[in-house]
C-alpha cells in the first residue's frame, strides 16, 4: 500500500514533493500516519452507539462474537452502515432543502438576487408533479413547486411518497418500492427514523436494518432530485462549454478566487459580482483581474453552468493553496478539509467560511444569507483583492497542468443534442444504438476521492476500458472533476479511446449538434448532488421501452467512494435496479451476512447489487459482463 | 474493575450465579469479555464518518493529532457527541410522534381501541398551546392538539420555535434559547442538520458543533414533553400507588408476561386484556391466571398507570428470563438487548417483538397497529398461555426478593399532594420550604444502568447522602427501577434516610395527601421519557419565584447514563440550566476543549454545566455544593 502511487494527477505530483519540502503537510501524509488503520473500524465490526461500549466483534472468531448488548457483527455492521446513509441523506437534503426555501422566497415575492432563470423548467416540473401550472403567474409556479418540495420534507402520512419520488421513477419501480415499505414520505423523518431503529436495544434484525437504509437512500435521492431540479430553475439549465480543468487554470496574474463545497446558492453571486469588481482587481494589480477556479462540486456547478474552469477534485484541495496563488478559497458545506485554515499560517490565502452549521476554526467567517448574499459576495472579493495585494511571489507555483474540458451535459442537453439527429422523437437514436449494440450500455460514474487508492487512477482506468467496449459513459462529483483533469471529457479523447461504434455514435451526435466532431469521451453531468440527472435520462429511456430500470444495460460506478453521500447514492443506485461497482472496500464485509445481502441476495428485491472490486481492469469487466447479462435479459 | 460489585440487586446476585452453571451468557460475561475495550472510543477520538477512515487521534501527542481530513480531537469528538444526541432525539422523537399520530387518529374519528382518559388535561394542554380549546368538542380539541404536536416536526420556518419547547418553559429561558440560535422549530428537521454539519468536510468547529448538539437536545426535549402530555390524555395522568419491584413479582403459578420497552401503546392493551383473558390462563393450569410484570420503561410506564408490577430495569433484562418463569417478553422499542432472543434456545419463553423497525433474529414477531392492538394482544396472550404450558417447572427460580414501591408521582399528583396542604397556592408549601431550608433542593435521577460502574449502586449511594442533606428527589426511567427495586421509593425509606428537615416535610404532605405517614424518599416521575415531568415542576416554581430555571436549587444526576437518549437527556437538562451529574465518564474527554466547555464554560452561555464524578459520596458532596451554590445566588 506504501508504495501505492498518491497520484496520477501531474499537477498533484508537481505540487506534492513542493509541500513536503516545506513541511507543509497533506491529507497523503496524515493518511500515511493513520497506518495501520483500525481494523475493526474498516470491518465495521466496532459499536460505539452507547456507552456501554466501545464493543468490537472479533472477525477472527476468537474474542467476542457480540457485543454487550447482544448485538452480533450482523447487526454492528447495518446500523453504522444505515447511519452513514441517514448522514448522507442529511447532506443531500439539506442542501435541497436550502434551494426550495429560496425557490420560496422568491414565489413570494421576496426581495433575493436570485430570479426565476428557467421559467419553462420550472413549468415542466410543475407539470411532472401534478400542479397544473397552466396560466399562473410565473411566481404562483415557484411558490407552488417550492411548496411541493417542502411537503417531501414535512409530510406526515407516511402512506404518500415523496412527491419527487413518486413522479420521477418509473411507475413499475414505485410500486415495487411502495412494496418493500422502502418508498420515504418525509426525507427528515425517513433520517430520524434510522437513527431510532439504530438505537441501542431497537432493530437488531440486519436485514430489517438494512431496509431502512434503503429506504434512507431513497430519501437521499429525493432531496438530491429536487435539489439538481430546482438549483437548474433558479441558475440555469447546463449546456455543454468548453473549459478547461486542473490547478494550471490558477493565473499569476489574477486575483484566484477558489469557489468549493457543494451549494451554488453563494458562489452563483461570487461570480456574477466578479465581473463587476474586475477593474477593482485590476487596480489592485492584477492584469488578468479576477479569476474565478472550482473546487469540488460548487467547482462542478459553476464549470456546468458558466463555464468557469476547474481547479481541482477533493483530494487535492489543499494542494490549490500550495501553488501560493489562491488568494481566496470560499467553501460552503460538505467535504471541505478542515486543514484548509491550517495552510493559512504557510501562505497568504484567505479561507472563508459562509454557512453557519460550516465552521472552521482559524477560518474568517463570513455568514452568507441569502437576503444578504451581493453584500456577502461583495465583501469577499474585497478580501480576496487584499490578499492579492500580500501575495508573497517567491510562493508561487502553478503547475503547468490543464486538459480541456468539454462539460454541461444536463439530461436536458443531452436530449438536444440527440433531437439534432432526430427531432420528432429524440432518444430513438440513442436506444436504437443501444439495439443495434453501437452502444454496448451506460456506466454512470460517481463519487469521491479515497487514499486507499492512488487518485484518479480507478476512474481513468475503468473509462477507457469500458470506452474500448462501446460504453456510454456519465460522470459528476469529483469522478467528473477527475476525467476533466486527465482529458477525457474531449473530443480527442473520444478518437482516442472510444471503440468503433461507440465513436462513430458520438460522432454523429456531435456532428448533428454543431461540435464539429464526436461527443467528449466521459459526458460530465454536473456536480454529484446531480446524480439524478443520470436517473432522468435511465427513466426517459426505460418508460420508452416499457421496461423497469433493472433491465437497462446501465451501470453505476463509484471507484473511490468516500463520502456518507456517497454509501448512499451507492445505495439508491442499487435500490433503483442498477449494477453498482464500488472501487473501494465497503466497511461491512465483518458480516458476511451483510456483505451477501448488498452483494447477491438484495438482487431479487430490488434488481440492483453491490459489485466491490478494488482492481480496475478486473471492475471493468465486471461492469461490462454485468451490462452484457442486462442485454441478454432484453434480448439484445 | 473486575473486582467490581456487577450489581447490589440480590436477585441479580442470586441468579447469575445460576446463569453461569447453565452456560448461559449475559451482559456482564459480554463485558468481561470485551476487555480492554478501545481506548479511541472511550476518548471519543475514533473518527469513522467516511470510508477514507477509521482515523483516532493519539492521546499520548505522540501520532496523529488530526484525522486524514484534517479534523482534530476536538472536531471528532464534538460530532460523536452531536451524532449521539441525534440519535437520543431521534428515539424520543419517534415516541412522542407514534403517540401524536394516534391522538389525531381519534380526534379525526377513525375506529381504535383507544379513547381520550383525560379530557381535562387535553384542554389544559390545548390552552398552554393557544388553541382556544373552550366550547370545542374533545374530539376536535384531540384533533388540533394533535396538528400543533404535528407542526413541530413538520414547521418548516425555521424562526418559529417549537410549540411544545416555547410553550412549556420560563419566557428567560426561552429568549435565551432563541438568543443562542439552539432553539428548535422541528424535531425531525434538527436532527437532520445535525447529521449533515457532522458530515465529512462539513462543521469543523467543535463549540459551534456543540451548540448544534444543545439544539438537538432541546429538539428531544421537545419530542419527549409531547410524548408523556399526550400519553397521559390517552393513557391516564399516573396517580400514587402502592406496587413492588424486582423479580421476585414473577409468580409461580401464573402465566407471566413481561412488558419491556417504552411505547405504552401496545402494553396498555396487552394489560386492559389480561384482565378479559384471565381465565383463560386458569384454564390452561396458571391458577393466579395471568400476570403482567414490566421491564424498563414500558414498565415504568404500566407501573405508573397501573400499579402493574416492575420485574427489573435495563442490565438485568435477562435475568427475567434466567427465572424460567416468564412465559411470554413482549417489546417494543429502545433498550431491548438482542440477546433476548438468544434466551429462548435456553428457556420456554415467547420473545415477541412488535414494532416494524425494532426487530430481532430469532424473535417471534407480531407487528402492531393502533387498528390491530386488540388482535395483537389477544395472540400475544395466546402465545404466552400456550408457552405456560410449556414451561419446564426444574428451571423455574423466582428469586424471593421484590420491595414495595409507591409509584405514581405525575406533576400533577405532587400538585394534587401539595394542595392538601395549601388549596389556594399548592406549590407555596413547596416554595417555603425551599426558602427555609428544610428543602435544601431537589434533584432529578435519570438515566440507565451501564455496567461500568455496579448496578443500581450509584443511584442507592448518592440518593442516601442526598436524603441525609434533605434534598427532595425524584426519578424516571431505570433510575426509578433501581429505586424501586431497592426499598426507597417507600415511607419506611423515609422514616431511615432523610434528614429531620425533609422527613418533616414530606410527612406533613403525605399525611395530608391520605398516605398516613410520609411521602416515599424518592418520588417516582415515570419513564425515561417522563424527565420533562420534573420540568414541568421546576418551570411552575421557576415562574412563581420569577426567575429562570439556572437559579434554582435543582439539579440532575444520571450515575449510570448509557443510551444515547440519556446523552440527550442530559444535555437539555444542562441547556435548561441544571448542574448535571454523571457517573459514568462521558467519552468526549479526548478532547480538552469539548471537556472545559460542556464541564464549564458552557455555563457562562446556559447556567448549567456537566459534572463528571464516578464515586458517588463524592457525586453526593458535588450535588449537594452545586444546590448550595444555587442557593446562595439565591440568597437564600
Amino acid at each position: 500500500m506504501s508504495n501505492m502511487k498518491t497520484s496520477i494527477d501531474p499537477a498533484v505530483n508537481y505540487l506534492l514533493p513542493l509541500a513536503q519540502k516545506a513541511g507543509i503537510e497533506t491529507a497523503w501524509d496524515r493518511f500515511e500516519a493513520m497506518k495501520p488503520q483500525c481494523g475493526f473500524g474498516e470491518l465495521g465490526i466496532c459499536c460505539r452507539i452507547c456507552w456501554k461500549g466501545p464493543c468490537r466483534i472479533d472477525p477472527f472468531g476468537n474474542g467476542p462474537q457480540k457485543g454487550i448488548c447482544g448485538a452480533d457483527a450482523d447487526t454492528i455492521v447495518a446500523r453504522n452502515l444505515a447511519r452513514m446513509i441517514a448522514a448522507g441523506a442529511a447532506a443531500h437534503a439539506e442542501h435541497g432543502h436550502h434551494v426550495a426555501l429560496t425557490l420560496l422566497e422568491i414565489g413570494e415575492g421576496h426581495a433575493l438576487p436570485y430570479k426565476i432563470k428557467e421559467e419553462k423548467k420550472l413549468r415542466n416540473i410543475a407539470e411532472r408533479l401534478n400542479l397544473n401550472p397552466e396560466g399562473k403567474d410565473i411566481k404562483q409556479v415557484a411558490k407552488e413547486v417550492a411548496l411541493a418540495s417542502l411537503e417531501d420534507f414535512s409530510r406526515q402520512k407516511s402512506s404518500i411518497p415523496c412527491n419527487w419520488a413518486k413522479e420521477t421513477l418509473t411507475a413499475s419501480r414505485v410500486e415495487k418500492l411502495v412494496e418493500l415499505g422502502v418508498m420515504p414520505h418525509n426525507i427528515h423523518a425517513t433520517i430520524a427514523e434510522i437513527m431510532h431503529r439504530t438505537h441501542v436495544g431497537c432493530d437488531a434484525d440486519a436485514v430489517n436494518i438494512l431496509l431502512g437504509g434503503l429506504k434512507g437512500a431513497l430519501a437521499d435521492y429525493t432531496g438530491m432530485y429536487l435539489s439538481t431540479e430546482l438549483s437548474d430553475v433558479l441558475f440555469g439549465i447546463p449546456e455543454p462549454v468548453v473549459t478547461a480543468a486542473n490547478l494550471g487554470v490558477l493565473k499569476e496574474d489574477a486575483v484566484n478566487i477558489a469557489v468549493h463545497g457543494h451549494n451554488p446558492l453563494l458562489s452563483e453571486i461570487v461570480c456574477d459580482l466578479a465581473i463587476k469588481m474586475n477593474e477593482e482587481a485590476k487596480k489592485a494589480g492584477a492584469k488578468e483581474g479576477i479569476n474565478i477556479v472550482g473546487i469540488c462540486c460548487t467547482g462542478n456547478e459553476v464549470m456546468m453552468r458558466r463555464g468557469i474552469p476547474l481547479a481541482t477534485n477533493y483530494l487535492s484541495q489543499e494542494l490549490a493553496l500550495v501553488t501560493g496563488a489562491v488568494d481566496a478559497i470560499v467553501v460552503d458545506v460538505q467535504c471541505i478539509m478542515p486543514s484548509l485554515a491550517a495552510l493559512k499560517e504557510c501562505f497568504h490565502t484567505e479561507v472563508i467560511t459562509t454557512m453557519p452549521g460550516n465552521k472552521i476554526p482559524g477560518a474568517t467567517h463570513l455568514e452568507f444569507s441569502e437576503e444578504t448574499a451581493l453584500e456577502n459576495a461583495a465583501k469577499i472579493i474585497k478580501l480576496a483583492i487584499d490578499a492579492y495585494k500580500r501575495r508573497d511571489r517567491s510562493k508561487v507555483n502553478i503547475p503547468d497542468y490543464k486538459e480541456t474540458a468539454i462539460v454541461g451535459f444536463s439530461a436536458e442537453a443531452v436530449l438536444a443534442a440527440l433531437s439534432k439527429v432526430n427531432p420528432e422523437d429524440p432518444l430513438k437514436p440513442l436506444i436504437d444504438n443501444i439495439v443495434n449494440g453501437n452502444i454496448l450500455g451506460i456506466a454512470l460514474f460517481a463519487g469521491c476521492n479515497n487514499l486507499r487508492v492512488t487518485q484518479d487512477h480507478n476512474f481513468t482506468t475503468i473509462a477507457k476500458e469500458l470506452a474500448r467496449n462501446n460504453v456510454l459513459m456519465l460522470a459528476t462529483g469529483c469522478g467528473a472533476g477527475a476525467f476533466a483533469k486527465h482529458g477525457l471529457m474531449t473530443q480527442e479523447a473520444t478518437e482516442a479511446y472510444a471503440g468503433d461504434s461507440l465513436k462513430e455514435v458520438l460522432t454523429v451526435i456531435g456532428e448533428a449538434a454543431g461540435l464539429n466532431g464526436p461527443l467528449p469521451l466521459v459526458l460530465h453531468m454536473g456536480s454529484c448532488v446531480d446524480n439524478t440527472r443520470a436517473v432522468n435520462l435511465a427513466v426517459a429511456v426505460a418508460n420508452k421501452l416499457g421496461v423497469d430500470l433493472d433491465k437497462l444495460p446501465v451501470v453505476a460506478s463509484a471507484p473511490e467512494a468516500m463520502a456518507e453521500k456517497a454509501v448512499a447514492i451507492g445505495t439508491w443506485a442499487v435500490t433503483l435496479g442498477l449494477p453498482t461497482h464500488l472501487g473501494i472496500v465497503p466497511q461491512v464485509i465483518g458480516s458476511p451476512l451483510v456483505t451477501e445481502v448488498l452483494t447477491e441476495k438484495i438482487k431479487d428485491l430490488v434488481g440492483g447489487y453491490f459489485m466491490v472490486e478494488t482492481d480496475p481492469k478486473k471492475a471493468a469487466v465486471k461492469l461490462v459482463a454485468a451490462i452484457k447479462e442486462r442485454r441478454e435479459g432484453l434480448g439484445i
